[in-house]
Formats: C-alpha cells, structure tokens, sequence
C-alpha cells in the first residue's frame, strides 16, 4: 500500500493532499477507490480511500492506527559537506536505517554552508514515505556546535580522526537502550579545541571502524551501528 | 599525499599513467616534483615524484611500500538495482568501509539489468584513491545465483525479508575472523526457491535489522556489520 504525507489532522475524516502530494499521487497512478496509507509523521497512520477526479483529490480515511516512536533515539548532529547531494543520501539512508532527527552543525572547520532546510525536510518525507515510516525526522536548521555541546542526551559521543588515546570503538562504548546523540565531523574533522570541549561537556571520543570515511558514511555507519546494536 | 592508479608495475622505475589518470593528475594541479602516491590495487604503494611537460606526464618511482590485504574479507553478492545509480553509490560506500569483492547477481525477481561494468570498475578505482586503499575490489561480471551457491565460503549468507522462523541477525551469526559471503536481494526480494536453494547449500538465512531496508543500503549496513564486527 502506498504511503502518502500530511502533517495534519484529517477534518471530517478527510485529508486534502498537499500539491507534492498530489503530484505523487498521480504519479503512482492510484485509481479512485483504491486503498492508500497517509501519515503526519507523528505515529499516526490512516489508511483511506483515494477520492479523485481530473480536478480534485482527497483521501476518505477508513482507520487509524497509532504507533509509538522506537526507542532508544538517535539524533545525529553533522557538519555538513559542501555538496548538499551527500547529505541528503545521509538523510535518505539515516532515515531508512532509523533516525529521530538531523542536526547539522556548524563546525571550524568547514565552510558555512548554504542548507536549503526546506529541501532537506522534503527529502526526509520522501524517505520515510518509501521506508514505510510513520513518524517524520526533524531535520534542524544550522546551528553551532556550542549549541550541541549543551545538549542533553543519556549518551554523547564525537567521532573524530585525530590521535587521541581516550577514543573508543563507538561499537564497544554505545550502550544499549539508551538515547544517544552522536556528532559526525565535517573533511576537514573537528577541531582539538572542539574535541576537548566536547570531552569537557561528557561526550566520548570515539572512532567508526579503522578507516577514515567521508562525512555521509560516517554518518550512516553511525546510524547502522546504533540501531544494531538494539537488536544484540 | 594524492593516490594515483596503475595496475602494472613501474618499468624502469617509472610508471606512465593511464589517460584517465593524466586528467586526474591535471585537475588536482599538482606541481612538477611534488610527490604522490600510485597503488595497483594489488597492495603495493608507490611514492612517486611527478614529471610533467604540457605533452608528457611520468611518475618516477621513489619508493615502495608493500601491504597485506586486511583480513578477513568481505564478498557482497547484490542482485543489481534497475538504476546503475545506486549500484554505483554501494560500491563507492562499501569500498570506502571494506570490501573485498562485489558480484552482480541476477535473482529471479529482478529484471536482467544491462551493467557498465568497465563503469562499474572505474567507480571502484575511484573509491580507491579518495579511500587511499591498496586493494582494488573486483566488481565481477554478473553472476547466475546458481554460481554463488556454489561458492566456498568460511561463512555464508543470505539476507531476506520474507517470514521465515530460521532466520536470525546478521550481528549476531557472524563470527569473527572468519571470511564472509552476503547475498543482497532485489526490491522484490529473493524467491522461496533461492532462499531454499540458498539454505541447501549452506547459506545462513538472516535480517539486516528490523527495517526493510532498499538493496543498496542493505548492502551498506551488511558491509558496516562485517567490519564493525572484527573491531570487538
């Protein structure tokens, strides 16, 4: 059954499409009376009748069933590479793999980016509509990594490639069940002066494997390893 | 240092790229003297100082380390998907992560795809040389499933989502130090038949986590898993 996105509430038991959706609707050549699944991205899925014709679309909703978010969350803070293509794949696979948001950092040692957050959410809409997913990722806004540092998570970690003797194999140090937030380092890594800050507000150094990665792949090794581990 | 690429050994000590390669070594702008890496995938590292006119391009070979293959070693055999895209992205990914082969395999419920394969090889000597590995990953021709069953292996797999009571994490059947052969199914998943024919020949039946996952990302996280696996 396909699935289908609106962040609202249905009125009447109706949900009128946004025009992305509709687009995707039509698209996927539904016919009218066919059954298709609708989420807000907050746990809930109605599954409903496709009312359409050449003019109007709409979805009569026949049932809705409530989930509950998976736990533990993973938030995965990441300074983003200049080509915003890599970090929308990051999202597309994060999302896939099992993610509860995005956050993309601004860090020494890279450029400022140009995020086109509005595009960086439509790409995790796409994402979890072909994952099958109900509840929505929250892909941040930019924001600086002295934000991050204050956050509060049962669980930090900072992934960097530099010496470091305190650094651990994120597989060995991440604990099962719990929250956790881990920060992805931009080409350039992280700089000391951030690594030791981060180490001073109780995040864990840790390593992703032996070789060094690119931004979007640690990121999704991360995301892999966290959500594996669950499962142990 | 920038890595190059050349399969055969220096001649004389001196090596003389390939074209593609001579484009490489143009838009990097790297300086007549200045020294670079030249791998040939076989383990061998050549330090090299670049000699470079307008006309000819040379790397004359200063010294050269030898390596080892990392152990033990991953096949990924993926039943390719419609877009070569995203077959593409995998073995970028599972190269920069670890692998040691990729084989193309055709699957019942997937459509005899038309593969590049000269493509399919340059993308993976490209992955060498941003990754900075030694070990050029075979991407074989496509391969009958038939074949693969076949194959000797210290360790084989065959992930699916069907229901199926044997089936176990890959996290948690996969041992360490051993080599290891994954099978990746289409969209449409592996038949009963293959899954059956798989099991008969010694292939353990297992989940990738407990999303479904899109071919190439469960490529990724198969991959992630292997090589996470060898750090504990």
């Amino acid at each position: 059954m396909h699935l289908f996105y609106h962040p609202e509430n249905p009125i009447n038991g109706v949900i009128v499409p946004l025009d992305e959706e509709v687009k995707h609707i039509r698209a996927t050549r539904i016919r009218e009376g066919e059954h298709v699944g609708c989420t807000d991205g907050k746990g809930n899925l109605h599954t409903c009748e496709l009312v359409t014709d050449k003019k109007n679309t709409a979805l009569h909703v026949l049932e809705t069933a409530t989930f509950k978010e998976k736990t533990p969350r993973l938030m995965l803070a990441v300074a983003p590479t200049k080509n915003q293509d890599r970090l929308e794949w990051l999202i597309e696979k994060a999302v896939e793999i099992g993610v509860h948001a995005i956050i993309p950092i601004l860090s020494e040692h890279s450029e400022k980016p140009f995020l086109k957050s509005e595009r960086l959410q439509r790409v995790a809409v796409a994402a979890i509509k072909q994952s099958e997913k109900y509840f929505l990722p929250r892909i941040h806004e930019l924001t600086s990594f002295q934000e991050v540092f204050t956050m509060n998570m049962a669980q930090k970690f900072i992934a960097h490639c530099a010496v470091d003797a305190s650094k651990k194999q994120l597989n060995s140090v991440l604990e099962l069940g719990k929250d956790a937030l881990i920060c992805i380092g931009p080409e350039g890594d992280f700089s000391t002066r951030e690594i030791e800050t981060a180490k001073q507000n109780g995040f864990i150094a840790v390593s992703l494997g032996e070789e060094r990665l690119r931004t979007e792949t640690a990121g999704m090794v991360a995301t892999t390893v966290f959500q594996m581990k669950q499962l142990l």
